[in-house]
């Protein structure tokens, strides 16, 4: 991958520099990532990480980078790297073959059976770069109801999945991507039935045809859609539609003066935004306007440089007029 | 599942019986659908299938209708069970936990391994009941391109996914159901690089931060947008706008006649798709004329019942107008 930049060695000696100095610097849990992992000899990979742990690491990131693993492949080598380093494992799977979910936990299937910890990296909705990372709910939601993984006892069984549709369409929002309508969990359809003998069979008794119910995700309150006036606040609101909101979310003000600090931050998160806000976003606004005004405070750096440079511009100018006489277009 | 209303004994009887009349009607292969095998003990699951063997039966399809099988599990009870019943197995995995790739694999894993021929049923774009089924993209690549897995040589090496891209997005547009951007191989970002060193690397080598090429899904044609007129051709289409598009296909008619009888098929698969038809489709009018014409041929069942009924709907009429006089709505 270094093109023969580096080799095994220079990758070991940078590694081994970078957990020294992250230990001068008092920090308290270094893990070290080991990039492209599932295409590194075991030989190797044992090889760096045990300098990592002889350095001071706490932990190891096993990353398959190019989504290139495989439940079985991926459990006998967590359990083999286990043994040999004995750290907490840290698993970063892919999901370019569609299997970044089954890998991360039967990854760290292994890693728990050589008496280790196992920490599973996931995103929200699977967003990440090309086909995404394993998808936080659907990674609980196999660990909470897969065959014959809740009795190994991998989550704790308190474990709170009633945010999980909330949190799934806000980062929809936030992004501008939309929930896939078959997602697990969370997408429109998660707990649609079409063919007959499925609707009749769920509607008689739901453990039929849903292997967890939709009350788990927090799903199942009724949504109320405006279909009459709309009165939605943002940079250019008044103060009138702003309390019309805020009285909708049983928020009141103490004076003039607090409406009209928070209206300001609003307007504020709306440019940020640049969307209509949400309620959980209104309400934390009012809540936490110190947090709100730091979270939006946004400072570019400092810029020194000196820019257009006016003659070079003018010639431009000039060539372009002259271009224009001619009627031909030169590319400068 | 149902209610006491039938054994296990039952289920057997009215399966061979059903396997019987199959066979007694020439059928070539018959298949045995076991529903929610995965919620089935082995006992009655080798019971079953060796019931239908006896019976005639060609094939057994295993299906995790919940989409409740974790990796190891169906692996180890496709072996078991090809084992005890010795035919070919079917794999049909929801997915519920996001695993249905990885089950589909490891489970016909669990197959080959005894000799036995695999089929794993999937989707185009893992449509299907709640969270989908196993998409035919990622399970075809997957088997490609996993970790261990080619080696195995599960799949015929020629197999060809230069249509994926072009059928991912047909399926999408038939069914109204956008492509989630982060779907493996045909998503919008499958090949989508944002992190400095990752970018950097996939353009120097595309093996350092991708596994598979764009090129081997049929997509890397720079796509034509028209932003200035636009003609398509629907139900309400003359003979210009229509021959215009022919044109631009390279499709010249003989005479008047060809072109007017093809243009009315278009009209008429206009209204049926509701949509203006992309290129394939009208090629394949062109083409295919007469079969075109049997696909879009729709004949609704005759109608014997006889409706409404006057007597009633009068009744109803004079009930509402004397409603609307008391100024009170009786629900009916």
């Amino acid at each position: 991958k270094f093109q023969g930049k580096y080799d095994g060695e220079d990758i070991i000696k940078m590694m081994v520099a970078a957990v020294k100095r992250a230990q001068d610097l008092g920090i308290k849990t270094i893990g070290v990532n080991a990039e492209d992992a599932s295409r590194t000899s075991m030989e190797f990979l044992i090889k760096f990480s045990l300098a990592a742990k002889k350095a001071g690491a706490h932990q190891i990131r096993y990353c398959d980078t190019l989504g290139y693993e495989t439940p079985f492949r991926i459990h006998f080598r967590m359990k083999d790297l286990t043994k040999a380093v004995d750290l907490p494992m840290e698993l970063h799977c892919h999901n370019d073959l569609g299997m970044a979910v089954a890998n991360s936990i039967m990854g760290a299937k292994g890693v728990l059976e050589e008496g280790q910890d196992a920490l599973i990296n996931t995103t929200v909705n699977s967003m990440g770069e090309r086909a995404g990372n394993a998808d936080l709910t659907s990674t609980t939601l196999a660990l909470k109801h897969g065959a014959e993984i809740e009795e190994l006892g991998l989550v704790d069984p308190r474990i709170d999945l009633s945010k999980a549709w909330k949190i799934a369409n806000y980062a929809s929002l936030a992004f501008g991507v939309p929930i896939p309508v078959n997602q697990p969990g969370v997408g429109d359809n998660a707990f649609a039935h079409e063919s007959g003998i499925h609707a009749d069979g769920a509607l008689k008794d739901h453990k039929n045809y849903e292997l967890y119910d939709y009350n788990e995700l927090g799903r199942g309150e009724t949504i109320m859609i405006e279909t009459g006036r709309k009165i939605t606040t943002g940079e250019y609101s008044g103060i009138s539609a702003f309390m019309h909101s805020y009285n909708n979310f049983n928020i009141q003000f103490k004076n003039d003066e607090e409406a009209r600090q928070i209206l300001e931050l609003v307007r504020y998160a709306n440019v940020h935004k640049q969307r209509p806000l949400v309620k959980e976003e209104f309400i934390f606004i009012a809540e936490y306007p110190k947090i709100a005004k730091q979270i939006l405070t946004m400072v570019p750096p400092d810029i020194s440089i000196d820019r257009p440079h006016y003659e070079i511009a003018k010639k431009r100018l000039d060539k372009r007029t002259e271009e224009k006489k001619l009627n031909v277009v030169i590319r400068d």
